[in-house]
């Protein structure tokens, strides 16, 4: 499946913090058709690093989207029967507008003068997006990890728009340990000299800097299990004492190597904007409760966590799923037992497909959408 | 109690890379008084950024030692009972030979001219300056962290020298996610400009990459429940909006401020040295097994791990504690209950007193020390 990349573009978005971007732009792929009743559509939100190409080939890449082992036909997002959208978060770089975006103010990118964005400005674009579409009602929404925090922010923001909500390996709130993280990583991609303070757009990009966040990143993202099953103690083919500070062990090569590679893909000024949003991102709204957040939810829900996954534990999405039990909301919740850490998401999928094709079906099936007026 | 920091001094010590340093020093200080049998000596093994000064109220810096709150008159370490010597690690910078020290064949500092060390070259350099004292036998050798490894690195190298061992919270060879982490603070080092290939010490020294890589360690010390109890997602007075990438979170600020203060006390070099001895600590020689490594010993242990600590996790402590109950040594291990993470070493030594006090009276009281001919 051959698939490409859309751009819809909107006069303008208001922002959570006042500040307005103009035009905005929002790179995303559909995979599938809608049905003539439109309501089919399921709206897949990518987590950190992930992009609108989720699925298929693309044409130009050549290479598969990040969640193609989920979404196609027969798979868990069954193409044949669902209608799937995937797109680029706003403040992103690939394809929707950003820090690396031009300002048409001052026809140069906008790097550090792009406004504070948050997980719900990220939303509004997509519910642009989808309004753009004529899809009044979605089947359902689902992310994982940055893309789960999006997924309940729809569930707080636009109650009415969406049949389902599916939530997986993420948390209502960033913990101060998932913001140290973060903090981890802007603060080695703003200590790279190459950054320029977020002007480097013309020339060599802070390469070192976000290497470097990106495998602070890796490492957070794999368990200690999953770790030590895939490197172990490995030595990279050099005697022990051939001892340079270049690389001794596997792990490291491949850190390094994940490293770099980021580098080609990603903008180094998204990093800082994009954690930010996920570190303010509280549906607490500061008092610690989430009960009003989902105050005028009635979507369905399906909240999946992984056994291993230690950067978003199980217990956040039990926090999740309290308050909905508490509000008598009809959720369904899944602890996979999974050794592969965080990325349990993105690779450890058979479970999951059981799981999500089952809630799909019943969702599509249970209940034909009825128009709010 | 004030105390001084003495330094021996010693022609040379041959490594186990093939390479020798001449001379070479080492900082220690002692605390309590040996008695005449000489058989109340117990040598404190320090953590990755420790130095010698253990206890009591250092001369000139009028600061108090790492391990107070365990070292004194009543104590854990009752120094009205025992006779306590901590010394700083081969390629430390706290009074040790190091990358810092002057090579008297260039007269500069060492910097990458240093050899690669090992945590049994630490070992080797603990054992010169015991034997410098007279004492043929320790009561007890403890340690925790990288301080845990030298202590069982002792029960390896010299088995007969120490009645007692007593790692805590460490492993018995690094694990790929312990690699991983260091390897990131390594990578933040090296890609400072201002490293300059290790030759900074006649200009400045590589501060932001420094500080970066100790806020990757206090990430790692701390626990996810300990981090959210101190800081939750409080933020730092100021606007949400008022977003500059400044500080936002009271943690973004509490991490900045270790990771600067770290760069007045700590040499770069020494963090790349002293991490790789970490990473190559493998007390199985790579052979996947303990059981060779304690073949010869025959002292008493008692290992002690922390729930809640996920950088050395307690299965590693398990690990060691099952390979000497297969040799059938007297061996007591204790799981103890805490929130703080790694730190908890450090900071919760409540029951870790009761658990030391009563394990080293035991200890000095059984078996009056014999000499072995």
């Amino acid at each position: 499946m051959i698939v490409d990349t859309h751009v819809a573009r909107f006069e303008s978005i208001a922002l959570e913090s006042g500040a307005a971007l103009s035009p905005v732009e929002v790179a995303y792929e559909t995979y599938g058709s809608l049905n003539a009743a439109k309501s089919n559509a399921i709206l897949i939100l990518h987590a950190f690093s992930g992009d609108a190409h989720a699925a298929g080939v693309g044409r130009e890449s050549g290479k598969p989207g990040w969640w193609d082992n989920m979404i196609g036909p027969g798979k868990a997002f069954d193409t044949e029967k669902y209608f799937m959208i995937c797109s680029n978060v706003l403040g992103g770089c690939q394809g929707t507008t950003g820090p690396a975006s031009i300002n048409p103010a001052t026809d140069a990118p906008y790097a550090m003068s792009f406004p504070v964005i948050t997980i719900a400005d990220m939303v509004r674009l997509q519910k642009m997006l989808i309004d753009s579409l004529g899809i009044s009602k979605l089947l359902a929404v689902v992310g994982g990890s940055m893309g789960g925090m999006q997924a309940l922010q729809w569930a707080a923001s636009y109650p009415h728009m969406t049949r389902s909500v599916i939530p997986i390996a993420t948390t209502a709130r960033h913990s101060a340990q998932q913001i140290a993280f973060n903090e981890v990583a802007r603060q080695s991609i703003m200590a790279d000299p190459d950054w320029c303070g977020g002007d480097y757009y013309d020339k060599k990009p802070p390469a070192r800097g976000l290497a470097i966040a990106r495998m602070v990143g890796h490492i957070t993202y794999m368990s200690d299990e999953s770790m030590r099953e895939k490197f172990g103690r490995r030595l990279r083919e050099k005697e022990k004492f051939g001892f340079d500070f270049s690389v001794d062990f596997e792990v490291e090569s491949y850190l390094r190597y994940r490293g770099t590679q980021f580098v080609g893909r990603f903008d180094a000024n998204s990093y800082l904007y994009i954690t930010k949003a996920e570190d303010y991102f509280d549906l607490t709204g500061g008092t610690g409760s989430l009960q009003s957040a989902f105050a005028a939810t009635e979507t369905r829900f399906l909240v999946i966590s992984f056994t291993s996954d230690w950067l978003y534990p199980s217990y956040q999405s039990q926090e999740i799923v309290r308050v909905l039990r508490r509000r008598n909301l009809d959720v369904a919740y899944c602890d996979l037992e999974s050794n592969y850490g965080h990325d349990a998401f993105l690779v450890d999928v058979a479970e999951q497909t059981d799981v999500l094709r089952g809630f799909l079906a019943s969702t599509y099936k249970e209940k034909p959408i009825l128009a709010r007026v």
